[in-house]
Parts: C-alpha cells; sequence; structure tokens
C-alpha cells in the first residue's frame, strides 16, 4: 500500500487547522478565499482523498446505493443491476446488492442493516405492498418494474401497450385460437400485460384461452403440456420469456412444429429469447435504460434534485424472430 | 423514522463514560465486570444499534465485501453473486457490486474507491495477470474462477476434470469426428478445459478438430455454421454453455438434426441449458457452492482465522440431457 495523505497532513501543508480543512471539505461554515486556495493546493500536492466513512459521519451521507431485488439470478435483474452499475460508477456512487426473495421480513432486515451503514438511497423492485419500510424511510427510494406506493417514484417498461403489440402480432400472423399465459394475478407489471392482451383481443374474430402461470420454465412446460393435449391452440402469447421457452419444450415434446402449427410471442427481451432455437419473438423490454433511468433518477434525489417526472414508462419494442411467421 | 439510540444515550443511562461505552464495544482496553453489566443492560433497554460507520472508524473495519466479475449480465456470475451475498447475509455482511469489463484500469479504480471506503475484504474474478493492485491489498482477497497469484486464495471447477468426463460422453455416445470449441487461449479455465479435452481423446481411434471461440452466442453460431459446411463433425465439445447454443443455433439452420446427426456437449450448467429445446447436455458448474465456498474463505480471513486449503477445487457434474444419445 502507498501511503494515504489524511487530513492533519493537509492542513499542515496548508498552514490551517484541521477544522478549517474540514469545513472545507463537507462546505459548511465560513471559510476565506485565501484558506480556500491554499487548502485545495495541499489536496492536489499530496494527492489527499478524503475517506469516505469519516466524511459520512459528519454529513451523514455516504455513497452508497441499497439494490433490492427478488433474485439476481432470474435472467431479467442481472441487466437492470449492470445498468444502475453503470451510472453509479460516472456518479461515484457504488452498489450494494440485495437478494430478497420477495419474503418481506428480509426486505425490512436489508433496509435497516443499509440504514445503519448511512446508505445514501434505495432502487427496490419489490411486489409487496405493505410497504412502511419504504415510505417512512428518511433517505430517497426510487422503484423499478413494481409499483410501491403513490409517493414512491416508480419506472418500468409500459406493459400494458408492449402487451397489445405482442398480441397484435400474433392476430396478423393469421392465429385463430390464442392462450394468453398470464403471469400471477396481483403482480402490477403481471395485470397490465394482461390488460394489453384484452386490448388486443377485444372484438375481433378470435378464440382466447387463460392460464395464470408463474414466471418459470418448468411449470410452463406442464402447463403448456396439458393445455395443448386437450384445446387446438394455434398462438401463445406469454407473458414472459421464461414462459415462453417452457412452451416450446413442451410442444416440441408433443412434436408440435413451432411456428408452423403453434405461434409464441414471448416478453421481456432478455438474452435468452435469442439463443433459443428457433429465435423466440418477444416483446422486448429496454432493461437497461430503465436501471439506467432508475440510477440517475435517485441520484438527483440524493443531491436534492426535483425530479420533473416522478412516474416513468419506457416503450417496449416488438422483436420478431422466428417464433411466428410474420405477415402470413 | 423512529428515534435512535446513540452512544452518549446508552453512557447516560448506564452511568458510565462514553469512552467506556466505546472500549466495550470495540472489545478493546479495560472494563470492570460491573461497567459491563450495566452497559449491556442500557444497549438493550434502549434497542441501541451502533453505528457501523462510526464503528469502522474507531476499529479500521467495515462489513462491507466488494465482489468485481468481469459482466453480471455474462449468466455464468448472477448465481455466483446470489451465492455470495447469501453466506454475506448469514454472517452480517453487505456485498457491494461491481463490473470490470475485463479492463485493468477499471478494476484498479474500483479496488482504490472501495478501499478508501474501508471495504473488509474483495472477492474477484479477473483474467489479468498484472495483478500488483491485489497482491499489495491490505484487506484480504479471494480470487474465484481464474487464478490470479499464487499468493492469493483461489477457489473454482475441477475444469480438466469436468472436460476430459463431457469429452468421454461424446466418445462412448458414439462420435468419431469430434470438433473441440475451445475458449480464448491464455484464460486459465478455457486452458484447463482445452487440456481436459485432450485428456479424454489423445491415444483414441477418433478425428478431432479444434477452433478457438470466444464464449459468445453469435460468434459461436457464425464459427459452427463455417465449419460444418466443410468438415463432416458428429459431436461437438462447447467450453461454454452459450457457445453450445450458438452450435445448435448453426446446425439448425443447416437443416442438421442434433443428436441424430450431431451430437453437442456444453460447459457451466447455467440456467440456459436446461431451457434450450432439444435440452443441451452440459458439464455443469457447481456455482452456487463456489460463490459460498469463497465467501466463507473470505469471512475467515477477515476475522483472522487460517484457511485449512488455499486452493479449492470443486467437482463438476454432467447432465445429460436431449443433445447427446446417451451409450448409442
Amino acid at each position: 500500500m502507498e501511503w494515504l495523505a489524511n487530513i492533519r497532513d493537509v492542513a499542515g501543508k496548508a498552514g490551517v487547522s484541521v477544522a478549517t480543512v474540514s469545513r472545507y471539505l463537507n462546505n459548511k461554515g465560513y471559510i476565506s478565499e485565501d484558506a480556500k486556495r491554499v487548502i485545495s493546493q495541499a489536496i492536489e500536492e499530496l494527492n489527499y482523498q478524503p475517506s469516505m466513512i469519516a466524511r459520512s459521519l459528519s454529513t451523514k451521507q455516504t455513497t452508497f446505493i441499497g439494490l433490492i431485488v427478488p433474485d439476481i439470478v432470474n435472467p431479467f435483474f442481472p441487466e437492470l443491476a449492470r445498468a444502475i452499475e453503470d451510472v453509479a460508477l460516472a456518479y461515484d456512487y457504488t452498489v450494494i446488492l440485495c437478494n430478497s426473495d420477495e419474503e418481506l421480513e428480509k426486505e425490512i432486515k436489508y433496509v435497516q442493516t443499509l440504514q445503519r451503514k448511512y446508505v445514501a438511497g434505495f432502487i427496490v423492485a419489490t411486489s409487496h405492498e405493505k410497504a412502511e419500510h419504504y415510505t417512512e424511510l428518511n433517505v430517497p427510494i426510487v422503484a423499478i418494474d413494481r409499483r410501491i406506493h403513490s409517493s414512491i417514484p416508480y419506472i418500468a417498461t409500459d406493459n400494458r401497450e408492449g402487451a397489445r403489440v405482442g398480441t397484435e402480432h400474433l392476430l396478423q400472423s393469421g392465429c385463430k385460437n390464442i392462450l394468453c399465459m398470464r403471469g400471477p394475478s396481483g403482480l402490477g407489471p403481471a395485470d397490465d400485460r394482461f390488460d394489453g392482451f384484452n386490448d388486443a383481443v377485444n372484438g375481433k374474430d378470435v378464440k382466447t384461452h387463460v392460464v395464470e402461470c408463474p414466471f418459470q420454465f418448468e411449470a410452463s412446460e406442464k402447463i403448456v403440456q396439458d393445455i395443448l393435449q386437450d384445446v387446438p391452440i394455434d398462438g401463445i402469447f406469454a407473458s414472459s420469456d421464461v414462459t415462453a421457452a417452457g412452451a416450446m419444450k413442451a410442444a416440441h415434446s408433443l412434436g408440435i412444429h413451432v411456428p408452423d402449427q403453434l405461434q409464441i410471442v414471448g416478453y421481456d427481451g432478455t438474452m435468452l429469447a435469442g439463443q433459443l432455437t428457433p429465435g423466440l419473438t418477444t416483446v422486448a423490454q429496454d432493461l437497461y435504460k430503465i436501471g439506467a433511468t432508475a440510477a440517475r433518477m435517485l441520484i438527483k434525489l440524493i443531491e436534492g434534485q426535483e425530479l420533473t417526472e416522478r412516474e416513468v414508462l419506457i416503450p417496449a419494442e416488438l422483436l420478431i424472430r422466428e417464433t411466428t411467421r410474420s405477415g402470413a
């Protein structure tokens, strides 16, 4: 380790008191222009880097951001985390990763622990409506993917419109018997996507079937296998890529050809969709943009600025690959 | 926010000085048994939670662990990160997430920034051999997946043996013309897997072809498409699941049936492998165990304990799915 200058070294070099250097560093109280000049010179010459922890004690502010997600292993979250960390790094903030497993107790424990560590703010993806531990926080918080409370800024994909466009694509590709695999009822994004599905099919000459399915591969494979044996289906709107992958597997095991006999549209636009064979047509969320925007919103709040918008919806984009026969 | 007791409140309630409470909290210097008793009572009654930051200033120790990975979006790393965070949480440590993009400058910047924030230790996956910024650290460090330096404890999969077992499976399944898609030359795990491939094929009655391929889907798809048009290949050992997925796509687009005409074995055991159609036979790393072991090793070092082993190799496991004809 190289030698690191401390605040006393700076005061000595500048010929002022430690208290004056401290006032300078924390931007508090009166300091003469002369003192400012000699202190800034001393800091530069000594390559002094103030200890973050010492500073956070005096200002009660750190540069840590707490990121609470259900599970970083769910392919939806790494890209969000990546974007948040990229923006944080650019603004000299550091990201703390927390996996809540959607457990309320775990979330509350994280919030309490990180508050004791003087985290500067939180970015949270949670489905819990009991949100006192968030609304009563004395640091800023931004919600991603799922709304927490009307008082908390929120950023997500325009899920209703995205699902409408994805379903519309199945209609335009000639599907007449469409299965909607909706996500868990009561979960905001899943409900919004279901609304979008209905927006597209209502009043159209098409038979629809609805099944609720968790965002899990195995569950989806099992559910679709059962349905395809019972009901004639020529199109599936799945509300996640993982669900769609399970549906593809089920069709394959029953000898049903995709897209000739069955067309499938996924949702999310994760890397998985592009790596499947055939490539999965999907409604792509701009995950990087969601994460980056959330981080910028939070940093603005931490630094005492006003947000121009407290709710941001990012448009989704239909990626047409090989599980649909576009224009058929 | 509820009211939080501070160290002065504890001292007042216990009827001792702040310095005595501080000695008690930091477990340093003499305190009478009577003082210990009244302080511990006061802490309990006030539900006092010592500020981590105040403590880290006096003990120069925090409970932050810096986790440096190339890119959390690479499906290999979220599971590692998850395991590290699970263990960290159990021991009251907090994980800071850093994406280095394999850039040396970015790694060095992270190490410096986190040191100023008094991080207690690092877990690092890096391919840089220039490692002074790690070997000269004054906090513990553990290397995962890739060796950094002989002085730094290291934990990874037994890649050579894993690759040998995966290749052996192709031989036993009847392959006579095997393509080895080796990872980047000079990267430790990629070299080890290539050695394992050679261990399996050397001296056997089989034609082998070797191509170097980055761990990327598109690059793999392109490379395999070219090779399959030129050379008769009936088996592929790919040194990552993503590479194998690219090979599957290439075969599909050329109308080559997997596994009837071409058998494929991947490496990693990421979720992707199970979600592909047909399901990918792969050499599964125990990513969770690697991450959890790394976290436990680091916490031992942080807490001043000796490691019984400084290099840990975790066995891989062959998962046989549908891209090979086992026992054919």
